[in-house]
């Protein structure tokens, strides 16, 4: 089954969005669905996403975003905020929604909890910050394909000053940073000039290496 | 169309992989072209995938990645491994490339060029390595989505110490830095305790905000 390859080919950065083409909200919730299925590390789910639906936000998300064009004309904009630290609190709240959800306490699991715990207690605000932001790209890339396989065009975009997102959408106050945003709606193929290049990856070759 | 959300539903983080189900070379190639097609911040594509086929370096990770039974049970094992540092060479060699491949050179492109090596130069080897790392994990999330459509299982797995396993594949000489695993085959379902327990997400009001 090559499906997802071909939504992947299918797929790309787009430049240029048709502000007048809006998305279903439904389409662009089960684009979220994939990203809140995500697996991440521990189960933790350590971020969140915004759907940024206020034109003076996004006005001014796109100031500070190079003034890419995509940040106000898409249809709809998600921004990826990861945890600014993996706390205590953070840590017991997902391992306590496990035991409600699965309605039994494991004694490994438990352990677990301690351990993890222990982790991130010692390895600092910074690295647990950067393992978060990790697992909003997992969920990122299962959101891409969600997207294209519902006929989405989605542009994941890092060219914007992180710090004065946060400020935008007072992520600090939650204890959130914004590490990727992603418009969502339908390109406007005549005025995108990447549309018609070719895809540029590097040769299986140059990426994948057996160790036999 | 729901298709990558029942397929997202449908894999877990398999925790006992069946030794003697091997998968096709085919299957796994897909798997990895997902991989390779996923897009990543300014095309640069900062990491490598690593098949691992060799039962000793798979046992080693395994004494390195808390004696997990998957890394050497399963079929296949995917180690991903991001650039240790985003340096002029490695831009140069993706810009190149994409002039390469498109056949023409692009002034707005030469710019950006320009733009992004002042940039990687400027932040330094850690945080280049850091944005490398999350790259990586877009390219996880599709191969997660890859393999729930092959009917393959897959556990993304972060719990190994990198730097051995950077050593035991010889990754500094190439200069990469190993970040999260992937074992893939077919779950032994008798002898996996994670297979019946329902997944864990948050609910969508503790996920998704919505700012209007």
């Amino acid at each position: 089954m090559t499906q997802v390859i071909d939504k992947l080919n299918w797929r790309y950065a787009t430049k240029k969005f048709d502000p007048a083409k809006k998305l279903d909200e439904a389409v662009v919730e089960r684009i979220i669905e994939a990203a809140r299925l995500a697996p991440t590390s521990s189960g933790l789910q350590p971020f969140e996403v915004f759907v940024v639906k206020n034109p003076d936000l996004r006005a001014k998300i796109r100031e500070v975003g190079w003034n890419q064009s995509q940040i106000t004309e898409a249809s709809h904009l998600l921004v990826f905020a990861a945890w600014d630290n993996i706390t205590p609190e953070r840590v017991n709240m997902m391992f306590d929604l496990t035991n409600e959800v699965r309605g039994f306490i494991n004694e490994g699991w438990e352990a677990y909890r301690k351990q993890l715990l222990g982790i991130v207690a010692a390895r600092g605000d910074q690295a647990n910050f950067d393992a978060a932001a990790r697992q909003a790209y997992i969920a990122l890339g299962t959101a891409l394909v969600a997207a294209a396989f519902e006929g989405v065009d989605a542009t994941p975009m890092e060219g914007f000053d992180p710090a004065a997102v946060d400020q935008i959408l007072s992520l600090k106050e939650r204890n959130l940073r914004s590490v990727v945003i992603l418009p969502l709606g339908h390109r406007q193929a005549d005025g995108d000039w990447l549309v018609n290049l070719k895809k540029v990856r590097r040769p299986r070759d140059k990426f994948v290496t057996e160790l036999v």
